[in-house]
């Protein structure tokens, strides 16, 4: 295409004229042509994918169907056991391409709930590409790995100020501009793990609905009045372990960020290999550092309900009165319980999984667990 | 495949185990085709997707050169004008396929910009297929709609609740949710326009710029303390004002929405009856309700830019001199300012259109305003 044009522009110019009629009719053409192609594409390939998507939705109906029947028939004895989990382990091999493979793109994704709806409205972030949703989880994880670190330094930098420069009270314009990053920082985790879950993350609920309390409590804590003088340091007690908290989460965060980074990093390996069979072994090779992961995510949680708690008290003995202390104590307090529970829970798949592992070889246990 | 499902549960109960068997073994096949024809497609529509992409650029480059080649040929003389204004018309036109015809969705879109980034990670939120932008459009406009009747009703309902049940004297919390409500508005609005910019929208980077500062006005907003008695009426005077200009806001807003509303329908229309050369003529049937829309919109920058100045003089005097009142104040100004600027240059290339239709019979100023 360039050539031709190069030939225009080389041409005698007393062809000017016809040389630019014949470039411009090329391109009408061109145009004309491209226009068809690109629709033709269009029309086909959405043809294609509603095909891939029917066959998609059958496959994964007829899996359920039969996995029930399977166990209905070792119930009734019509199945030899043995036999039953030879079978549900194949089985959940099929169910493994199917939603872990590129079939994945064509499985009904997850609805986009009214969170991401009433911030984006009905644009698509579903990611057809596995190599996209790898990137975005993993951009996902490099962004948390970056706050992270702020959220060790930005609390300390402002308890350092306090002690040496502020003489023991913080001024409230930098306490202001924490709680607004904190306020955008939960905003955009909250659409970054929506956008995950549409993409098929097994992400718990809990963890973004304890970023829609966070983000509340952000906006809340924006519209609490800092004390100042006198008996600030008293008055401002509720801010100095808010901040504290603060530091022990970013803690908290690193680690977690180190953990979870490693378990992608395996999946990858491993979908590059499509070795799938060995996907269940994934949490072995950082088990060691769940010893180190679990105890601090607890006391972080305990220390969580505990600043809770210290709140409402400073409301109800007088010291600091307005709904801004009450609301707050009382949504790190729903925080806390809720991450607790949802860190047991999470505990207690994770040691079914590994007992699951343990007996693989006797394979007795595998049919009751792939029925769950 | 349902069918077969209900042969292995329909059959007899002494060859369940063959059956099942079976029935895992076809699963099992079935999972492992359509994993290969999920994979042939994605790899596939990639494929012709990136060719596609290529011939869009190449013939948008040629383009462009022609249409510099003919300016230059026309002004050394080489080439007719009245035979190069027919040529670049029928070049507009191909421009015109090519920018908003189904190969539109394989031009290279414009940039994702920082804020998309940084609140949704890399997710792809270009659509490729026409009817899901137009869609996107007008979930948008809806959008408006509705927040535009809330800043009709939110402010007006403060405002009367003040001098009927508050004794003229507003309290913290209504303003404040009001204010967080202004806040996540202006983010969705400013996240579903940079959307829309990333899927071909012509909007003015300022009205995104605009919804930028008007988030910060409403972060900063939040931290304002509300004062109370002695003198509240006077010490509220500026979130008086700022509520009546919201009012004024709301209405300017809904008219606006329904001047675009028939914009896009227009279009909508056109792009359906593939009569592209009308298009130039869209705005001369709601000429009308320009007469009303835009004395409105130049009467409320004035009185935004009038509630700044006052916002600034009241800090000048001291009646509440906080940094807020400052920054509320200059962020005020500097919205109406470039709300005036951008409101006038959409006036001047309107009646630009309008001036190169009325001349299209004589052609005469076709050639200038193509090369624009």
């Amino acid at each position: 295409m360039s050539d031709s044009t190069a030939t225009v522009r080389g041409g005698d110019d007393n062809s000017s004229e016809r040389n630019a009629a014949d470039e411009v009719c090329r391109i009408v053409e061109q145009s004309k042509a491209l226009q068809e192609s690109a629709a033709a594409l269009i029309s086909q390939s959405s043809q294609e994918e509603a095909s891939l998507r029917q066959r998609a939705l059958a496959l994964d109906s007829d899996i359920k169907k039969l996995h029930s029947f399977i166990a209905s028939s070792v119930k009734k004895g019509n199945l030899d056991p043995k036999d039953a989990e030879k079978l549900v382990e194949e089985l959940s091999r099929a169910r493994y391409t199917l939603s872990e493979g590129d079939a994945a793109a064509f499985l009904p994704s997850k609805s986009y709930g009214r969170f991401l709806r009433t911030f984006l409205g009905p644009i698509n972030v579903h990611a057809t590409r596995k190599d996209v949703k790898l990137k975005v989880k993993e951009e996902y994880n490099s962004f948390k790995d970056r706050t992270a670190y702020l959220f060790l330094f930005f609390p300390s930098f402002l308890l350092l100020l306090r002690s040496w420069v502020w003489n023991g009270c913080f001024p409230a314009l930098p306490i202001q501009l924490y709680q607004a990053w904190l306020l955008f920082l939960y905003t955009g985790l909250a659409l970054r793990e929506n956008i995950l879950r549409v993409n098929g993350s097994d992400i718990r609920p809990w963890w973004i609905y304890h970023h829609y309390c966070a983000m509340l409590m952000a906006l809340i804590s924006l519209t609490w009045e800092i004390e100042r003088q006198p008996d600030c340091s008293q008055k401002q007690k509720g801010i100095q372990l808010f901040l504290k908290w603060a530091i022990m989460q970013g803690i908290a965060m690193l680690l977690q960020n180190r953990y979870q980074r490693q378990r992608l990093y395996t999946r990858i390996a491993l979908g590059k290999a499509r070795r799938m069979d060995v996907v269940w072994g994934e949490t072995a090779g950082v088990a060691g550092q769940l010893w180190l992961l679990y105890p601090i995510l607890f006391i972080l949680q305990a220390f969580e309900a505990y600043v809770g708690l210290l709140l409402l008290k400073i409301a109800v003995v007088g010291v600091a009165s307005e709904w801004q202390v009450v609301t707050c104590g009382i949504l790190l307090i729903i925080m806390a319980v809720g991450n607790f529970i949802n860190t047991v829970q999470t505990l207690v798949s994770k040691s079914r999984v590994k007992a699951k592992m343990k007996k693989a070889k006797s394979k007795s246990n595998l049919l009751q667990g792939s029925a769950n």
